[in-house]
């Protein structure tokens, strides 16, 4: 088999590496796809070299069938096609005693804290699964992961049919927002600055609005009779999209904050008075979270595919990273790990 | 009869003026007392000249005697004793037709943006009114105004018995929250910088923290088994709170914003992503949470003869803008329209 590793200083080796027999809880996956998320890139660049034990085989957004399972595991089959909910909660913190493990205190995220799926061969506790239905493709399937977060999004957001939502930042996060906001029935307006993200959004039927080159509060006032959006969601983790949000809004609406802000940005608490708005943060999935993207997928209920730029191997992750760092005109890339 | 100016240039004139017949669906309040609010200093420090029209009578913290009533008005009988919640809305604007009337978008806020209750007759129309129970004290029903402030912050909290609460800011609205709170049963603390307050808060009983002195975030956890508070109020309106806030919130806690904030504060975005925090801002009160404050005053169930710190009259009221500017040891002055 073989893996990718983060090796820190920007820097990824692939090599062989043995297959980890299952202990009596786990099973082996033979990964088919494992995208390449915003979060790989950030460990790429080194912004979490303090959270990451070098080298590391990063990765969590994947597909793959099982193809070993332990001694205890009585639920799965070997050949059962499978994604992973990378998410190993403590169960006794105070979020995992309320019932919140998915924001843990203690968390194993895999693929961050421990080994992920930038490999061939993959062996994770078999309470992370989720079966897939026959006939899904395993491509589309490797979506579930980054799907699953826009679910959760939506649903804390509690979007509504006829609402009108705006997400500010068009990058693979805040298309499958917007793509899971209009299937739930709201209007969906996408502020983005990039022009090839700008373009996408376009081209997959979204009202799009460049913030520098348009009036997006006037743009957002005129698609809500001047009302201001049910419901807005902050993909941008920037100063400029943390300002604009409270203006956006209409009375009591809501605010969802789904980027990582790595400063803490200036915020209009007195519009929050003033208009009683509501912001809530979100933080990856729930249970439900994946049965729904999975059900999204195998019934074909949004256009994914064409998120997809391009299919690698595992030689070419280092590229990839690169490629994207640069600006390069991509959404999502997936790694087939099977492929030489 | 006699009414208080406010002429601009940190000045209160007082003066003689007629009483104004009541129209078709008006009533003519004979005012008893007249609470000096926060925003009342606002107004006379000038930081509201834009909106405030001078010279006008302020303040909207009353109770009161119907002195007469306007020819359509069926429900009220001169001599009913009554308070007025202070709102007018357009009735038309989108926070309007969506049932927000108190935050309607083209609020006048009688004693702010149209006369108000520092004058012995008040003419106002008869929607705003709320009927006091029998026996109930002319001086603690001037405090049902800020009262309903904090029903309605509580309210909009869900705060639950058993829960902890955190109030930073101990001046009289943030006081008012915490006793609310703790009759519904929660556990509060406050955290205020100012002696007198911090003093005033304790001898009621609560909990305290003087935030320079003592770790905050540190007794708040010492009080939640590690845990974080369920809720926090904002009532500071300081940077210093805005920045802590996000820090003293359980995984799922909320923070309700309470403060007005002149200028956009930095927030630690990252922490509402990081616990899926929730933040609300809340604005004045509706009816429902006018009920409650009559039946809480008239049940006598809070301590709020303590929270006046002294009685005056009309002529007094430029001297108490003064004193409370310049720092004065008290929370709630009580002006007495009708005593010379």
């Amino acid at each position: 088999m073989k893996a990718a590793f983060y090796e820190g200083n920007k820097t990824i080796g692939v090599g062989a590496c043995e297959p980890i027999a299952p202990g009596e809880s786990e099973v082996r996956i033979d990964v088919a796809y494992c995208g390449v998320c915003g979060t790989d890139l950030h460990i790429f660049q080194g912004h979490m070299d303090q959270r990451v034990k070098t080298p590391l085989v990063i990765g969590h957004e994947m597909s793959g069938k099982i193809a070993e399972i332990g001694s205890a595991v009585s639920d799965w089959s070997v050949g059962d096609n499978v994604v992973v909910r990378p998410l190993c909660p403590c169960n006794q913190c105070a979020a995992c005693r309320r019932g919140h493990g998915h924001v843990c205190q203690n968390l194993n995220f895999i693929g961050i804290d421990s080994p992920g799926a930038f490999q061939s061969s993959w062996t994770v506790p078999a309470h992370t699964l989720h079966r897939l239905p026959e006939g899904i493709s395993m491509d589309l399937a490797a979506l579930i992961e980054p799907l699953a977060v826009a679910c959760h999004d939506v649903r804390l957001g509690e979007v509504a049919s006829g609402e009108h939502a705006v997400v500010i930042g068009g990058g693979p996060i805040g298309v499958l927002v917007a793509m899971v906001c209009r299937h739930a029935g709201s209007h969906v307006l996408i502020s983005e600055v990039n022009p090839f993200r700008l373009q996408f959004a376009c081209n997959l039927g979204f009202e799009t609005v460049h913030p520098r080159e348009q009036n997006l509060i006037k743009e957002v006032e005129n698609c809500t009779e001047g009302e201001g959006a049910d419901v807005v969601f902050e993909v941008s983790g920037t100063q400029a999209g943390a300002a604009v949000m409270t203006d956006l809004v209409r009375t009591r609406g809501r605010i969802v904050v789904v980027a990582i802000f790595a400063e803490p940005p200036k915020i209009d608490l007195f519009r929050f008075f003033w208009r009683e708005l509501k912001l809530c943060g979100v933080r990856v999935y729930e249970a439900e979270d994946y049965n729904k993207a999975i059900d999204l997928v195998a019934n074909n209920e949004l256009p994914l595919e064409q998120l997809i730029s391009a299919r690698k191997n595992l030689n070419d992750l280092q590229d990839v990273f690169e490629q994207i760092e640069g600006g390069g005109e991509m959404m999502k890339t997936l790694i087939d790990t099977q492929r030489e």
